[in-house]
């Protein structure tokens, strides 16, 4: 079985629903905001800012040209940003928690952490404009923003984080095994299909 | 039913394959170098540039300004490079092919072409380096490139082709519904779902 299934989603396609979804059928955890309490718990810092700073890449120099080039990467932390170093506890979270066994982890640049595994599958949610403003007004509310310009908001940052802590586009096809419009294909079957591929592998 | 579904792909991860199979299951006509002839009919474009030419864009301004500027868009045929000229016959040729009926489309930018139509399913098929090498020597032969050289160069003539002629990224997961590392999930299990979620429209 393909044993750790990560889901990158865009803010609103449901990619934390399908992600519970695939996590309760196969039985295993689904570390999303567990994985930022776990981080929380790790790094000392608090989880509202562990949230909020999850979203947001800082403005300096490349994350990975920096760590590339460093002479003494453990020394490297004390010159980071905190929002770096942050993603250098998630990073360790992440390979912890995979080490441990089968489970759904969701967003956090995930798929790029465990990129030269053999037993993950790695999945991209995302739905059109409109059938995601209507589901985040439905579960979130409305706000002074529109619908539309708080996604693209989200999308953009996502954008952005991504291609700081990877060097890749985020929301490329050829980054993910599977990618799916949950708007087309619904939740119920984007986990059939998750579910079905992962468990290919038994 | 979805009953057009479009299949882009990667060079060599068996888009071609999987179309033919998603055509036989779904008893429906399978358009690819069928396209290409009935082009060459159209047109009066000799097949064998059809084929060449399907795969460069031209070296000049943005066809879709072009068009979007024209006066008189019929006037702007005689002034278009013969590839762009080709492209609107393409274009002309996969609309009324999608009038016509139910069908798979491969390549040609089909997802575009007809992505303001309610009853397609557009699909990206790709899968990694080697497998995609090894798939391709092996079905097409050796040549004096490297199999990933011509790969590379592929991929970057489709991706500077769809984007001349649709101002989108080739390979962005958000162009297609489903996207689909054939290399992991196997070319069986690909026109499995491909059809599964093709016939949940029934």
């Amino acid at each position: 079985m393909k044993k750790i299934i990560t889901i990158s989603r865009a803010f609103g396609s449901g990619g934390h629903t399908i992600g519970r979804e695939v996590a309760k059928r196969l039985n295993i955890p689904c570390y999303d905001k567990e994985l930022v309490d776990k981080v929380a718990e790790e790094s000392g810092f608090h989880a509202d800012f562990i949230e909020e700073a999850g979203e947001y890449a800082p403005v300096t120099n490349s994350f990975l040209f920096n760590i590339a080039v460093s002479p003494n990467p453990m020394a490297m932390m004390n010159t980071m940003s905190m929002a770096d170093q942050l993603f250098v506890c998630q990073t360790n979270v992440i390979r912890r928690l995979a080490d441990e066994g089968p489970c759904v982890i969701i967003g956090r640049c995930a798929d790029y952490i465990l990129k030269d595994r053999e037993d993950c599958l790695h999945v991209f949610i995302h739905a059109d404009m409109a059938h995601r403003a209507e589901r985040i007004v439905r579960l979130y509310g409305e706000t002074r923003q529109s619908p539309e310009k708080r996604l693209t908001d989200k999308d953009n940052k996502r954008r952005v984080y991504y291609k700081h802590y990877t060097n890749r586009n985020w929301g490329e096809a050829q980054n993910y095994h599977v990618c799916l419009n949950s708007g087309l294909v619904g939740v119920e079957k984007c986990a059939d299909i998750i579910v079905d591929i992962a468990k290919m592998y038994e």
